[in-house]
């Protein structure tokens, strides 16, 4: 039997119950902006692969934040990549520059031969979760993550990152027949990967559409957010009695807040792009939302962060209504942190988003 | 006296009169996709700023793109960086990279000494806006353009291209006098720039809020939009009898529909994240559109091309509403045209356009 949690206001904020301050997170809160970070990664001959396979290292990095911070919550400590990597694309990180694979997905032959990957090969994130979640005793919930069927289909056609998304935008148009299939496998994938994070010990599950904000308007709901659903009507939502909260975040997203509210997510994930104020007067009765400081905001100093957390909370607004039910707020950033974040500023973060949430709280 | 214009449907459109066919002209029309345009200049020593100096090569290169396709209108060929240029910021272009400054404005002494820059160094400009007017001799209209304050801010603040804005963004949240300094310089420059081609001969302006979109929510309004405002506010709207319509483009502003065409312009340009017949219901009262195909279509072969031109133009639908009156749509891509664009597809786009929005008239 599971440790019981001794801090769940981030599970209760997902699923829009009462707490008494905002609880938050950082995407990327583990990372390089830490300098324990940096030194775990030298021992793993500065590879994040080797992090991220290595289960020791894996559960180290994850926790050094909260060691830290006062955060409500861990993230597993891996990447998006992940699967197709698994499915063979041959995956590898330069240093200083952003992912490659060996294998991009470009014609009929690569697509064809595209399958659902043994999850055996990835038997290191799932051993990940299951170490993290003994690590963390019960301190704060663990939220295990993927990527979007279509975000993994930029990087496998692309070959990496891109700033025009030219050959995948290429395929979408010239053959659709092409990319929905390379998304039927990611989806399918994706499922299978999701419930065994679950059955590993993630207590919440994050789908990253970092690249749906890259398509048109029409285009995104048929080659991004259904897929997306998919995904989130095949994953389980209940274990030990414990609902399991998914999250999705479409960066870039905001005009489509609606169609997010609906695709079978309990928490949508906004940029600061997107007024926190509107969008819970839009969706807040549906659906928690979770961000949106920019974080280039904790490049300002201390009491300048403290500020624009306040700003965020205030937009927000207090969690309760006037009926007395409660919507949900988790706070984050609207993107991963920077890797040149001075750590004391996230202090100041952490320490004003959960002050004034009390008194917001007390106000009201 | 100027040569009566043989085809004045954009300035039409811009409007909100009737048109005979919904009128088209690409973003970056005059470029390297074109071969053409590529021996001019190779001509010009392969130097951007080469082409954009001698009114000669100027002159020759807006031409370029009309003399392969029906385009509605021609567009001024120089770059949004030649008015802080002018501010003596040192702009170079490196072959295959973005634009440089040689003495970005970090520091209080660096702003502190900047001032709208002496018209005459921007004479190269004003003289190729007449020789192109006389070129064009009342074939289509010509546009003339500048930057929004904003986004010249983010040019000379981070020294060129950013993928975070991490230097403005620092500048912007820890010490907003020192951007707001910078951005009331920038904005008495453009009001006299704009003037300038307008006494020159352009015919309608347009303000690129490049990266107006990268800005968090209420930040965009005090930063970027308000600025464009007085902008606007600033420029001539009448030359020869003749109004100028004044367009403003967001990249990414499409959350931000209703401040934008509340901003004094006449025409509002939409990225492809925005759906047109939605923006016309919430706007299009008020405003004309300008927009919105991905660029990346035009990779798709041409009867892809095609129809993804009739579904912008059906998103909008028959600009001539129930009362008989006339709403306002200039076709256009999102964002400026890829280097790497079959010019035959560019030929599809704009006959597709031409010809379904005479059937859509005629339908209506």
């Amino acid at each position: 039997m599971p440790v019981p949690l001794r801090n769940d206001c981030f599970l209760r904020a997902c699923l829009r119950q009462a707490t008494p301050h905002t609880p938050v997170w950082l995407m990327r809160q583990a990372g390089r902006y830490l300098p324990e970070y940096r030194a775990t990664r030298e021992h793993a001959g500065n590879s994040f692969m080797g992090l991220a396979t290595n289960v020791q290292y894996a559960t180290e990095v994850t926790l050094q934040p909260l060691e830290r911070f006062a955060l409500d919550a861990a993230i597993l400590f891996s990447d998006i990549l992940t699967v197709p990597d698994a499915m063979g694309l041959g995956l590898s990180f330069g240093v200083g520059e952003g992912p490659r694979f060996a294998h991009p997905v470009r014609d009929e032959a690569a697509v064809a031969a595209l399958h659902v990957p043994d999850l055996g090969k990835l038997r290191y994130v799932f051993d990940a979760v299951a170490s993290i979640r003994r690590a963390l005793g019960g301190r704060v919930p663990l939220i295990g993550f993927s990527g979007s069927p279509w975000t993994l289909a930029c990087y496998m056609v692309e070959g990496g990152s891109s700033s025009d998304y030219r050959r995948v935008k290429t395929m979408l148009y010239a053959r659709p027949d092409l990319l929905h299939r390379i998304l039927d496998v990611n989806t399918r994938a994706l499922i299978a990967y999701l419930n065994a994070q679950v059955d590993a010990g993630a207590q919440a599950l994050m789908v990253f559409d970092s690249w749906g904000g890259v398509l048109a308007d029409g285009v995104f709901r048929r080659f991004s957010l259904d897929y997306t659903r998919r995904v989130l009507a095949g994953v389980q939502r209940e274990k030990d009695g414990q609902r399991i909260p998914l999250i999705v975040f479409t960066k870039g997203g905001g005009q489509w807040l609606q169609d997010l509210a609906g695709c079978g997510a309990d928490v949508v994930g906004l940029d600061w792009t997107t007024d926190l104020g509107r969008a819970r007067a839009l969706v807040g009765g549906q659906v928690a939302l979770q961000g949106n400081l920019d974080p280039m905001v904790l490049f300002a100093p201390p009491e300048a962060v403290a500020r624009e957390a306040v700003a965020v909370l205030d937009a927000f607004g207090p969690p309760r209504r006037a009926d007395g039910g409660w919507d949900g707020h988790v706070f984050n950033l609207g993107h991963g942190i920077n890797q040149h974040t001075p750590p004391e500023h996230v202090s100041a973060l952490v320490e004003a988003v959960h002050s004034h949430s009390r008194r917001l709280r007390q106000a009201s």
